[in-house]
Order: structure tokens, then C-alpha cells, then sequence
């Protein structure tokens, strides 16, 4: 359910009322089902918000008017005022995302989708990560691990008037500043990522995934003239990803890999830092965009925008990404046998 | 003309043809005229290249299928082969862009428009700027400069589906190493580049600039825990801006900040750094985006796009960048007095 204060609540109500859900997944929210009943409220919608005591019980529950809730999180979080940072939200969000890793660790669910959650509020509440991205990693024990940004297909087309096979985008640097980008991008680190980009697109549907690979620099840093990490860094990392059978191209300088990736010509891009991937996968597909986390060991997808507090509980957000979010993780999950299951 | 091995002298000559010209401004080229009649066979245009041998002969040539050239660079030129690097066509390329630049400085010319220039072929040609932009500004002997991108209000208005007055996005840095870039980020190097983007805003009709400045690090450093440049440096210098009395607001994170601008929320966006501002507007309008150097005493504006050797000589480039960047050229002229001219 991500922060109650935020817009999370209203995308679960509002994405349930999509006619691609119910044929996607069979997915129960993990949250407060009077949050819930309150979104619903808000937005006018036709649903039964049912409590459910365990995973199983969302067999019985086939009913697309019908959100299954698992009380995950405490009573306090009925009292958070909307719109707000708020220790009781974030401690509510930390719970909920905890409990559904939980589920998806021992085979209860095939994977799980999180809702925005604000690291102000979840630090509140005690909780020191830079997001969700690292908390799971944390919980699921893992330290090769990388965020893709993904816009499927249904998205790329009509964005780029090209045909695609949807867009992948993976960072090798994450939640950190810019400026310790540099202690952390190693030959090491790239080819791990191109790995995992690669997995991942195989995963949503693409045979040969056609990977291109970011600079660091301008211009790839024009032959050495501003900055070498392209020749010592990125271009071994490269070698090492092709001599492993990868398609890798690259480096190639960041404006003109996007807008080559934009209109068809790669499936997914290697961003080296934050920015570098998001400005571009925002601005291709912000509300359709898809936050899917590499190297756990559970299918785990989020939406890619924030709480949007300033927004929130007003009625008015979409829910396409929430959507694309759900669709997605149950499209890895059909690829991948869930852990536990048998 | 830029480097003749490029598309250069195919766009002046497709953007010839285009009504928009002969409205906004009386043009010649320079370079070398049998390099632009080459240019005008394989794009089967119906125009006549007619060598002049001052800028005052353009005004009784005024004539939209006559292309006035003057020379510009030496016969050398003509031999070289397309789209590969060559020091004749970088040495071409930077004579013309020089002699252009002493007619815009003696008042000669309103403003100049390059087309691109190889910067290898240029080095090759034994002048070693990273760019246009680096060695006008040593021949204007200016050293506060930057490099702003721009898309004119009938290029945004389609993409962001929203009204826009235009958007343009100012380098605090440019050519340079990502990681030199902290060494030239000063509160006082942004606080500058927001006067030159206010100024060139207003020069381009919008009478209020709304500038949004880019944070450094992901989140705006999301409160510190991601670097804290923006607490340090970015800050102190929006607090200057808006004290000299300009409309700032930041800093906010890269990649929300793009959004906003395009949707309408911003007339110009000051970047920290060239990625930061080239992913953005590359993927709004790669072929219609002008670039603009401000501070300079003269006017100057660029395609912004490059050489594309691998696409040179075919007869298949788009012209738009150039159409575009000829007429914000003839719009800055037309809202500041040319030096030296009565």
C-alpha cells in the first residue's frame, strides 16, 4: 500500500478497476483495509474491500469488485492526516512491504508490487533506507542487485513512432551522490548490471536483448579529452559482458543513446548514475513507467513515481503506472518458477 | 558551413527551401561554393550558389533560390572525401567559423549560425577547443559564457500537448569530465548562468523567464543523505538570483524538473552539467532543438546536432535544426541592436 499519505491508496482503487488487472494476476493489497475503504470512497468506485487472514484466501475471492486486504500495519495508520510526513505512515509502509517480502520469500505469493513510500516518513519512523530498492535487498540478503526502469512496449510505440520491444533502463549507481559515483563504478560493477539487464529483458518477452551502454563523460569523453573511464572502465566492462554472449554496445554518450534506444534501436540501456536514466525514462513514460528491482530472488516491481504528497488524497492521480507495475511483475513471475513453490 | 565531410552543407541547403527563411532573415554562407553546389545536385534542389565577396552584396541578391556564398577557407576543402575526419575539412570548418565571427564583431552580420564541425577533424587541423562554443568565446574575448539548447514554442507545444513559451536549458558546465565538474560548480558560476538564461529568455519573447535550477545528486540529495551540494552551493546561488530579481525556484531534482519544464511549468531550466540538460532536450526535439551561446557580444546560434559522418553526403538528412536555428538567431538579433552597426 506504500505511505497512507500519500497517493498510493488511490492508485491500488483506482488501478483494480482496469480490465488488465484481473486477467494479469490475482493480487490482494498488503495495507489498511480502512485506508482502503476510504480511497475507494474518494474515488466512487464499485468495490468490496474484504479482509483476508492469508495469502490463500484470495482464491476464493475471484471477483474483480472485490480488494482483498491483509491487515499489514498497525491501527495507527488510520489517524495519518493526508499529505503529509508522518512517522505512523512510514512505519505503516516499512510493515506492509516487509510482510509482502515475507509472503513472496517462502512461495506464499509469486511476487509482490510496492506502492510510493517517503524515506522522510520511513526515516521517522526509524527506518534508515535510501528506498525501497535497498530495504528489499536487505530483507531478501542480497548485494548484487540493480533498479530498471521499464516502459512496455504499449508504451514505446506510440511514444517513439517505432516499432519496440518495450525499454529497459538499469543503473549501475543508485541512491548516492553524484560526486561518490566514481568509487563505485567499477568493470566489476557494469558487467554485473549488463547481466542483469539482459536477464530481465529475456524475462519480459525479449529473445536477443540488444544492449546499449552509457558514458560517463560528454561525448563519451571525446577520445580522452574529458575524462577517461570510458576506455579504463566501461569499455573492459563491455568486453567482459560480450566474451559472457551479451549483445552490448557501448559506451555510447548518454543523449544519443537515449533517444537511439527511444526509437527502437536498443531494448535496454546501462545508466551509470541516477539521473542519467531517470531524466530519460520520465520523460518517455512517467506515468507509465515501471520500477522493477534485479537480482532478488522474488519478482518485486513498484511504481515509478513518488508519494506526491502535494497531490495526494484529492482524487485526481492516475493510475496507469500502478497498472503497468502489476502487469509487469506478473508477466516475471509467469517466467521465473517462484521460490518455494512447488 | 561546419566540417564539409558532414551534413552541414545538405542541411543549409535543405533549409534553404524552407518558407520560413526568406521571412526571418537575409543569409549567406561560408565556405566554398562548389562544396554547396555538390550539396544542391544531390539534393536535386532547384537553387543557384552565387559567390559574393562581401556581406553588403547579399541585400541585392535577395532571391529564395539563390544561395550567396562567400568564401571562407581555401580550395583544399573541395578534395576532401565525405563523412570521415580529415584536417582540410577542420581546418575549412574553422576558418569559416572565424571569419564569420569577425563580420558579426565589425557589425557586418547581425548574428551567425554554425553548422556542425568535427572536433576531431578540427584538432587534426592543429586548433584544439573542445568546440564552437569554447573558441568563439575566445574570439570574443568573453570568458562568463554558456551554452544554452532551445526549443521554440511550435516545437513543444506538440510533445508536451501543453502551452509553452519555449523552453530553453542553460550548461553550468559543459565540455568537461563528470568528475571535474565539482571543481567548477560554484555558486557564483550558477548565479551567472541564471542572469544568461534570464536574458536570453526575454530575448526570445517570453517577458517574466520562470527558471527551475537542477539539483546535482539524485532526490535534490534528498536531504543530505545523497550529497549536499545543493545545501552548499545551489542554494546560496538561487538566493543570489532571486535577490537580483529573477524568478527561481530549486533546487529540484534533475529528472522532475525535465518533466515540469516540458508540461509548461518553466521557460528554462539551468543544468549543472551537459548530460543533465542534453538527455532532456535531445529526447524532446533532437532536430528541432537550437543551440544558443550566451554572453558572447554577438549573436550565435548552432544546430544541435552534430556532423553524423555516418549519414553524411546521402541525401537524407532532416533540415529542421537548421530552419530553427536561422530563425532564434533572427529573433535575438531583432531584440538586440547589433555591435557596431548604426
Amino acid at each position: 500500500m506504500g505511505d497512507p499519505a500519500g497517493i498510493g491508496p488511490e492508485v491500488i482503487v483506482g488501478a483494480w478497476g482496469n480490465e488488465r488487472l484481473p486477467q494479469a494476476a490475482r493480487p490482494f493489497v498488503v495495507g489498511h483495509p480502512e485506508i482502503l475503504r476510504r480511497a475507494a470512497e474518494l474515488l466512487k468506485r464499485d468495490v468490496d474491500v474484504v479482509e483476508i487472514a492469508s495469502p490463500s484466501a484470495v482464491d476464493v475471492l475471484a471477483d474483480s469488485r472485490v480488494i482483498p486486504c491483509l491487515q499489514g500495519c498497525g491501527d495507527d495508520a488510520r489517524d495519518v492526516p493526508p499529505g503529509v510526513v508522518d512517522a505512523r505512515a512510514g512505519e505503516a509502509a516499512y510493515q506492509a512491504v516487509r510482510l509482502a517480502a515475507t509472503f513472496a520469500l517462502s512461495g506464499q505469493v509469486d511476487g509482490i508490487v510496492t506502492a510510493p513510500l517517503s524515506k522522510s516518513a520511513m526515516h521517522a519512523a526509524g527506518h534508515h533506507y535510501p528506498g525501497h530498492t535497498e530495504l528489499l535487498a536487505e530483507l531478501c540478503g542480497v548485494t548484487d542487485f540493480a533498479m530498471m526502469l521499464y516502459l512496455g512496449r504499449e508504451h514505446c510505440d506510440p511514444i517513439a513512432g517505432r516499432h519496440s520491444r518495450g525499454l529497459g533502463v538499469v543503473h549501475v549507481t543508485l541512491h548516492q551522490s553524484l560526486r561518490s559515483v566514481f568509487d563505485d563504478l567499477t568493470a566489476e560493477a557494469i558487467a554485473a548490471k549488463c547481466r542483469l539487464a539482459d536477464d530481465a529483458m529475456r524475462r519480459l518477452g525479449v529473445e536477443s536483448p540488444r544492449l546499449g551502454v552509457c558514458a560517463l563523460n560528454p561525448h563519451a569523453g571525446e577520445g580522452g579529452l574529458f575524462g577517461d573511464e570510458e576506455q579504463t572502465i566501461i569499455a573492459p566492462a563491455i568486453e567482459t559482458a560480450r566474451t559472457a554472449g551479451l549483445n552490448v554496445t557501448g559506451p555510447i554518450p548518454a543523449d544519443t543513446l537515449m533517444l537511439r534506444a527511444r526509437d527502437g534501436e536498443f531494448d535496454a540501456v546501462v545508466a551509470m548514475y541516477h539521473d542519467q536514466g531517470h531524466i530519460a525514462l520520465k520523460l518517455l513514460g512517467m506515468y507509465a513507467s515501471v520500477n522493477i528491482t534485479l537480482g532478488l530472488p522474488i519478482v518485486r516491481t513498484s511504481v515509478a513515481h513518488g508519494t506526491a504528497f502535494d497531490r495526494a488524497w484529492q482524487g485526481t492521480v492516475r493510475c496507469d503506472g500502478m497498472v503497468a507495475a502489476v502487469t509487469t511483475a506478473a508477466q516475471l513471475c509467469r517466467s521465473r518458477p517462484a521460490p518455494g513453490r512447488d
